[in-house]
């Protein structure tokens, strides 16, 4: 089969590999009809997750077709559509059997394209499928689905429900690039009564604005907390989401949050912060940081299926599978591009099964 | 009446002083039967609370008898046993409402002895007294009960309910002062499998034992994250409790908690720390900062009541009211003189009711 | 003044009667800008409260101005525009302290128009008001506010936050009255999957679609338990609610939950039901009754404020003041003029603050 | 093999049987070393649990060692000391992703000496051993383990964990068998301030008092209600259990709570009980139901093996694994022999593996 591997730092190609095959009587093999990348994928090809070696298929997101499994797997079967979610987990380890899938002790966590191959190919062999996989109800599109592979769960977990955003809060998000505009989407489940977004770029605003913040704030121009301090009564923000990475956006996060607010961070960061004790000790606050899990990967999919999530919105470009290359390069640019998510399909067309 | 005044950074005297009175219909005032120190009354004195002026009557903590009420008070009657409570409650703002009193918006939180005369005095003004004050029960001592004014309460809710504790949860308190004692003490009312307490104090980590840690490590001489592995298969402990106030000790906290773990800062902090988001952004942590709210003052009050708790242990000194002086030296020396929490008394004798 | 005045089961008139004044240092007194007629009304008049005695004022709902303010009323002004929420708090026992007003034990609870005198009338003695009133923001109107002081807290507490509704979650509603339909608008507030209305009356029916059920039964003529099965794999519904008050909807409320669901009972009831333990000992139910607290009407009042929650269709019909017996005959004739809530202003028109 | 066999209503026999094999890839078979006996096994014997057939090995409690695994088993290897908990779980429906494994979807739940051959028996296939069998940490005796399969985390889970026992909590409960008794046991870990035993027969209610019962109440002869009102200034109890299974009893749980109280019913009910919705609308009351889902069980364990939890007083009689019909007989009639759990052992002593 095809596949785009990784050859180091800097390097990758769509190449031909060996079809991937059942090793383990709890795998399955699944068949790509879908693919994304992840800005992971960029930090692996940048060097930055030593973990990764040359040879490695990447990608860890994917909706695809089952085409064999292992005598062990008991919900999968043969001909399923299935997701294929960004963490597998064994199902059995102390944090597996509380939802804590990402943390998984017993070989599972995030394994796709890191220490495994992955979904950036014609075939994936998917470990420990019965728990790392969701089926995909009739109806629903692979351009919907794609994005509950990792994106979607993730700002929902680690930003909206870590953070515990409920009705009639106000909701700050620091960031708006793909993941921040997947915080703002998941947020609006909870009927904040403002969600303000908070970038240093017009044109990632104007994208926030569509999503549903309904104030935006370009931190270039504007003081966030000032615009914060008028719609609170000068307290700060219910939650607070930091959706960069940065150190100075995590400062930012705890300085504008209320007292008893949430800080919740959702940024893969690469240095330390500086926590402001002196300040803080005294002012009630929660600060919470993760990896996601997928627990609520179900009830997203429901959300979408029902009708009340749309998250075609996040797919802006498409390509067949064998332009991997050309993908790679939007997705890498998106301040030329205006890229949030790109769909690679099998088919080289939007697949929709309704 | 006397009263104990400050007069500026390190200036304080035992002197006479008008009585007060009612000045707000919800006011009460109270003859002091029994009064301790609070580690941040020798924080008043060195100049570290600006806030404090010279000539304020210091004390945050009291027992003691009502002698006169406002118009406007409801549940307290004069004669009436109380505790008065180190956190004043307007009882109607947002944060009240909530049961988060110390964070009061409408005139109330950490005010006496801090922004109007407090309770190291023969009488005392008490704001808000139907929210600020608590009814003793019948057969409860003074001594088990003045502990439950700041220090059980701050441990209680800033580190053992925010922190999460449950049945046959590791919980590592760092710092074995009169807090770290009150949370290992409040801790085992969860029934966590191990409390490991950490300190560079053997005399301390001998009282920590005592009052119910198993395993004591001298970070001085052992690894802490060591022990900590040994208990928890390497994982790391389920929570952390900062109770020094230094940013090396929080740092600690956050390196000893396993993935998906708690740490709740107890200590007062005057300076930042560093917080490594680079490895902690992927390990699902919840950090928590507060002051104490006394919402679960009500339930520590019971837990005396019953015979489930027994304060008595934090009291190590004895003083009359008049010794005011001599007790500040003590509290203020404690490698010295192992003082935990001084007690001082109306009649000079420990007052008990039974 | 006027007022509308109970007589006795069945007598009620719209007559003069002293002004009210301050009694205790806690009261306001307030003018009735607009005031509503609540089921419980119906219900007085009926003869089934026997608490209610001849003489009484009726009413527990009002937008009004404050007039008067005792001493000890700390945060509303003679000239604010407030709610009078149907539930008074003390603020200060035991319940009060958890938010949960409705079952104060220092003398509030539901009192208005049931202990003392209530709000439909020209000017209102309002107990407690530092907790028992909310400030109403610029720029909503009484049409707006005055379904907060009773139906929509009773909903969204009892119904939907008793219920735990959750994003995704499938919400079945018996019926569909206008407290049914509060719970249908409220629950959309955490995004469900889906919200099935269960009702006899196609007129009914039709209101719930509108107020947002996407579902809708007339049990009369299909089986509920049917179409809630084809929507959950044969599983029930996450969360029943009963709306009702009868013992057969309350029984089919259990009926049609999954194992591990939640029934929340809103309807008031006046006998008892069968619980079919033999069934559901087995099924991990969660059953919650419950009087509104109240603690969530700053969250409702936000939500308005910032436009994420419409309540004006709860609003059918609107008289002047002193149309008070109209009024009551149309809200006691829903069958026939499907009145939901019916509007009384002092002005007689729709009073605006924009 | 020999096993304990039923042979319809009335009719059991220790007979040989042939030996249990692998049958499915993620089974286990275990030797058993000890087992005991549930209340259930004799429901089964009176004909009340028709699911059972003819032919079938009884039992669903053991604790044994690992004598070989299928093929997709990935946590458990032979030679393990294990043990066998009443609920299997087939880890990947919804509700076995939920930690709800006794509801599980896919083939789990109690199944074990219901729908396949159990464990009153020298061997017993597990299915699903990952996540049907915990393993016994070094040092935990037999004896400790065996009520952590069924008894305890039923208690611990349907009773303290559902009932939602907090610190100073004054909790009721009703039936003082070996469930109740465990309840109390497991009570305790969060600090109630009273627990309150209620039941006929005053040698349970001596027992109850040994396991941590401070009130003890024969409702023959005195009125619980009258003993809680004065315990808890006539408001009722905060939590209340039953744990007998009669419709007098829940509904006596439902009158003897206060309101905003819990009642968490534990019993096997064969009949429906009358809820007195008349009563209870108005009170805030949360009612739960359940089968143990034994999520608890990890906590269980680890509370046991360090020593913070002392299971060993549940055990009143001893066996060898031959005497299943003694056994039994002594069990039935726990009024004349006291009989709380009885063990079953193969070596015909008591196991301790220290």
């Amino acid at each position: 089969m095809k596949a785009l591997v990784y050859h180091g730092p800097g390097k990758r190609s769509w190449e031909e590999v060996a079809d991937p095959t059942i090793e383990k009587p709890t795998d399955a093999v699944v068949w790509v009809d879908a693919v994304t990348i992840c800005g992971t994928d960029l930090h692996i090809l940048g060097g930055d997750v030593p973990d990764v070696t040359p040879g490695r298929v990447l990608g860890h997101e994917a909706v695809g077709t089952v085409t064999a499994i292992g005598a062990g797997v008991q919900t999968v079967a043969v001909g399923d559509r299935v997701l294929v979610s960004c963490i597998s987990s064994c199902g059995s380890c102390r944090y597996c059997r509380q939802g804590s899938y990402g943390q998984c002790l017993g070989g599972g966590g995030w394994i796709l394209g890191h220490l495994v191959d992955g979904t950036q190919a014609e075939y994936v062999r998917v470990p420990f499928a019965d728990n790392s996989t969701h089926m995909v109800p009739y109806g629903v599109s692979d351009e919907q689905m794609i994005v509950l592979a990792d994106i979607l769960p993730t700002a929902y977990e680690v930003g909206v429900l870590n953070g515990g955003v409920q009705p009639a809060d106000v909701v700050a998000i620091i960031g708006t690039g793909p993941i921040g505009l997947a915080a703002i989407l998941t947020a609006k489940l909870f009927s904040p009564s403002h969600i303000v977004a908070i970038d240093l770029a017009d044109s990632r605003l104007k994208a926030a604005h569509e999503f549903g913040a309904d104030v935006v704030v370009n931190s270039g121009a504007d003081d966030p907390a000032k615009v914060i301090a008028e719609l609170t009564g000068g307290l700060g923000a219910d939650v607070t989401m930091e959706a960069v990475g940065r150190p100075e956006t995590f400062e930012q996060a705890v300085q504008l949050v209320r007292p008893g607010g949430h800080v919740a961070n959702i940024g893969v960061h690469g240095e330390p912060a500086t926590l402001r004790l002196e300040d803080i000790w005294i002012k009630n606050l929660t600060i919470t940081t993760g990896l996601v899990d997928t627990f609520a990967t179900p009830t997203l999919i429901e959300l979408v299926a029902s009708g009340r999530l749309d998250t075609a919105p996040m797919i802006t470009h498409r390509f067949a599978l064998d332009e991997f290359e050309t993908a790679y390069d939007v997705f890498a640019r998106p301040a030329e591009t205006a890229a949030l998510k790109v769909l690679l399909t099998a088919s080289g067309l939007q697949h929709d099964s309704k």
